[in-house]
């Protein structure tokens, strides 16, 4: 095989990480310390991993925190930090929905990057205000819409924009679960839990924790902005208090029309996120299920295999792999991606320099901004009996 | 390989057909043909192949036919062949979409049975006039909705009555082609000439030529009826006079959702006709592409791949089988059992016999005034800007 | 969808033929049957259906044959149907493997096209004769290795003569079933029964019954033939008398290497004939049981997925096929095609004109010879312990 | 989803990592390397990364290594790191084949845990004397066919051990690639020039490298040895001094037979390491491409496809998962497990406890010392005309 991809750093030393939530049990904060390693360009080296104390000293402890890295409240965390010479370059903020931003905030004021989970908060106000004050800092506001790390999904974009499918005029976006599919919530699932709760997961349930992702990948792709949608929201599992399935219409800036479907009670499904576009001249489709594969479709030509690093893939989703094709990456990998972009970011601004470009393509505060514009507008439809509104 | 369902008739004579439409150069009355000949039930023995005299004579030669059986004119064969000793024991009206409701009627009136192409008519009254007429003369009015043929739909069928999928909360249906996709119809192509003109068409373009077959097979599997639907539809290929996409919200009367996607423009698509189905016990997955396998996903457990005629298969799919397992039947084999199942029905009456109940699974008059009814809402809701309306 | 390769016949009259075998229950008859009918250029019109007497007649009704022309010795057949003024034009010979040779002797004699099915025969030198006796005869003798009649191994043939794979270095061809991987023969399954008896399957069983299918496709995709093989042939189920599975090692004339695997006890294999060919330019897949797509995948470029009639089918793809691209053909349309090309050649000497040249595709009697030499090499090989030796 | 499985260390302390081999511009060290972090139980600590001085010293300050860690020559590693009190722990042997013993044999007088690369010598001699060496020493000698490391290949390994399978007949492994079709070893291909290399590579080429991966394969999924083989290696690369495909027939002492395929010139394919294992009551299928997929197939009832850490997954499988069903992992998780099986018994030496029995399913010494025997077969059997060989 070829020898492509390899991750190993160059820099002149590993980032500093800070983590807000991830505490023993939790799913995405692990999640986010295999994707923050796999590169080598970050080192956790502190955490207000928990609310609760105890948990957040257990739980640094398991992750080899020194001592006086870990901490029971983020804001001592986000004072302190930045009075260490070593002190953290970044914080990833990976609580629930509902407590994003506060410690957002907070590290923000403190001048350091943030990484945060999405939805990146439970209402347009704290999302403007993130926004703005991301602005006003000028730090770098990074959020975990994670499919977007996947190279052959990098190269989806860049096909799209480089008009190779002409003018696009379909989109097709599903994200399919099955977890949800009985009362999770009241069997101990601590995920279900609180994505059930409006208290911590906000106005939405399945919008919010899927179809913001399916949404982002739509306008990731394409390059263009959801203006109108129709959703159709419904609850099928009896006593839940948030939606666990959504259909919706979707009409784009550009004129091109599509749907979205997500759903966490789709018998059958894991996480079944697809994207189907089509062009005047090609159409494309892409799977998370089975990421090492694009399948491109000119008009009247038969349908090409496009492979992760391998024959057809292009210099954006090559410099997205660690390994040759055949060789399949997958979900964590994704993820690694964010975080390494990140870390060049950040990279590039300590060593004075230009990063490199395609580290650009890592979602920002505003990504973030449309996923709660999104869950907003979709809320609002479902609530007119899926009429139309503006996104 | 176990010999199963080898399908040569064993019933006393083959049946005669006659047939209106289907001239050199048509595309369905060749299909039709080609079905009936399959399992050997059926001998074509008349015509009316086109309303251009010549045109049907020679038609009518490259067929065998005798030529006094060969008519210039439908009215005329519905006159004569009921008074001849071996006349037709149905007609098949293969004609486009306008010029249905006149053959059927005439041949109905006639006393003989009728075998028609989708949808049934271009507008309502005519739809409800079949289907009161058919009542009347007690004649056996079948509508090919040909998909219906395929054994693992109609296993499909079987398992969600059966209580398989438990109760049904989501649909995905999704018929995508790109044959239209360019102005096919200023290029020569008589198929898509007749398709997007209004005039013979009809008020629906993709709705109507292949929405209706979602709709059905929809409506087929599930046992259940779309209650109402929003339908946004949309005419992407400029100048064209009829719709070429549409995407709709569905509700069916159990409370069951779903969408419904039609396409004659999605690019690389050649035709992806492809149901999903999810009960809160199970999944179904069947595509038309890949006809002989039925994903069935029982919760919790792993996905089953039933392939037809072979382990996992039921009593149901087996008969509508000709081969065993692994030995690829198609769509002329499902279009074949359409066929092969109205001279059933038509055999057991002349043999004063109850008929396989598995030969009434045919779609009826009733099926077809479904798929009108359906076209009629498409296209109001889409006046409507997507508003609901009900079916 | 664009109208293309619909079968209707364009002869003057549909060609008559006979069927030696292919009684009640048995298998392949059928299949033959429905092969003839499908392109409407045949009709069945005389049998010698069964060796037993009133299985024979009772068959013959069954197919609608006219009492005069249904035998109970197919040597009577022989005899009286070329003096008849609508006497059959080819017989159709679809008995068990050591029962063709007699039939095939008697009509060549009486001067009667031939359709074997195969092995050809059980032993070579009665291959051999019946090779002689067709070229004495001059007349047409086709072997239904059937698989040749897909039009994407056809498509495969014609890429690999154009060059389109460069030199062919790799072939890995294999065909796996498992419904012998019981003792299917003493539990009452007819075909079972006789295809594992050595008095009527002849020297092998897996290798005799799909290993010639194998063989030959290789040989017909290369357009190479296998110079020596290595073959183990084992017997997996006790008390069977025949191999029920073989592992081979090939070579070929041109230097190409391979493998050719066939089985009857690979459990959870329908009937997965699948070929792989390997150039130095690109190679190629193909499996029976997806059969309207042709991955061809060339060096340092994507692999492309060529769908029947569709994206990238060539001329003589398309001539093979009914309908459009996205509409599947299957198993019996490939048999139709051997049917449709035979019904060409002799149409074409009926008509003395040469015969549309992509008819003279199928396989024939030397193609027999071949797979007999094969079962003979294979044997040899696996007495040796799996020494080489030449087919 | 569901929470399972997240890999952060639970310890007491990261294990020590050093490297021979690995430097700038290698491909395999760098993943080990990401392999190591991943699941956070290691941190590489020292190095002899090249055996140029100054490519040394420059590899290990990329990879953050103290300088007093970073060691020209591993001899010197071998002799400080023990005397060190934060010495290594293992070192990891990632150099071309030929280079593997001197270190193993340095690094084990020195008792230090060994992690080597396949194959494990060039001669049946060297890998008899580390077999010996580690026997003696008492040390954990891993070895990595990482593709042991798939969570569901060892849950194949256990459902045939379970009796899931029931009797094994046959096993049919490949591993095709396509990147020596050409003579990339003249391009300035650096892997391909020590792998195409006899002095460096060994006495084989592609059976090396990759047959040796899928030999591996299936001895440990069917917990079976293979007795004997005959095989056929060719070199198709004009001027090439090794092997770059071949064909063997197996016979495995349970009276299992099979062929093994290896090739890496078989254009079009990337990294297709695929096994199909039938019993006498199921078969099975895995593929290294599609890695999170298990095709179980009992016989008589539909295939399922059991998924990585979803619906179907057992607990062995489950436990060497990182996240769930759905979201992909591939060939790094896979190796990584590998890693972080070895640290569980190294961890447990160092706690006196046991280790978690899942760990013991690392590869050791002994698999290596199979592969070396299996290579020594291979080319003997070839030198006879695939005659066969005991291995």
């Amino acid at each position: 095989m070829t020898v492509t991809g390899a991750k190993d750093s160059t820099v002149k030393r590993r980032l500093r990480l800070g983590m807000v939530g991830g505490g023993r049990g939790a799913f995405i904060g692990a999640v986010h310390r295999m994707a923050a390693r796999l590169d080598d360009r970050w080192e956790l080296v502190a955490g207000a991993l928990s609310s609760d104390p105890e948990r957040a000293l257990h739980s640094g402890a398991d992750l080899h925190l020194r001592p006086d890295r870990i901490y029971a409240d983020f804001n001592e965390m986000a004072r302190r930090e930045p009075r260490l010479k070593d002190g953290i370059d970044a914080v990833a903020i990976v609580t629930p929905n509902h407590a994003h931003v506060a410690p957002a905030r907070a590290f923000l004021k403190a001048g350091i990057h943030v990484i945060c989970d999405k939805p990146l908060t439970t209402t347009r106000q704290e999302a403007d205000e993130l926004s703005r004050l991301a602005k006003e800092t000028g730090l770098i506001f990074a959020v975990t819409h994670n499919y977007t790390g996947y190279p052959l999904v990098r190269q989806a974009q860049a096909m799209v924009a480089a008009g190779d499918l002409g003018n696009i005029r379909l989109v097709q976006v599903e994200y399919a679960q099955d977890w949800l599919g009985t009362r999770a919530e009241d069997a101990g699932n601590k995920q279900a839990e609180w994505r059930t709760d409006p208290a911590r997961s906000g106005p939405a349930g399945a919008v919010g924790d899927i179809g913001t992702h399916a949404f982002n990948l739509a306008e990731f792709i394409t390059g263009d902005q959801v203006a109108m949608l129709a959703a159709d929201l419904n609850t099928f599992v009896e006593g839940r208090r948030l939606d666990d399935n959504a259909h919706m219409l979707l009409r784009f800036s550009s004129g091109a029309q599509g749907t979205l479907w997500c759903s966490q009670v789709a018998t059958g499904q894991e996480n079944a996120l697809r994207i189907r576009v089509y062009g005047d001249k090609a159409g494309l489709v892409w799977q998370q299920e089975d990421p090492n594969v694009l399948t491109f479709m000119p008009l009247g030509a038969p349908p090409r295999l496009i492979r992760r690093n391998g024959a057809g893939a292009d210099e954006i989703s090559r410099a997205a792999s660690r390994i040759p094709g055949g060789h399949p990456e997958g979900y964590l990998e994704a993820f690694a991606q964010i975080y390494t972009d990140i870390a060049e970011q950040i990279a590039a601004r300590l060593e004075s320099r230009e990063p490199d470009p395609f580290s650009l393509l890592v979602p920002t505060v505003e990504d973030g901004v449309r996923g709660v514009q999104f869950i907003d507008a979709a809320v609002r439809s479902s609530q007119r009996n899926a009429g139309w509104v503006e996104v």
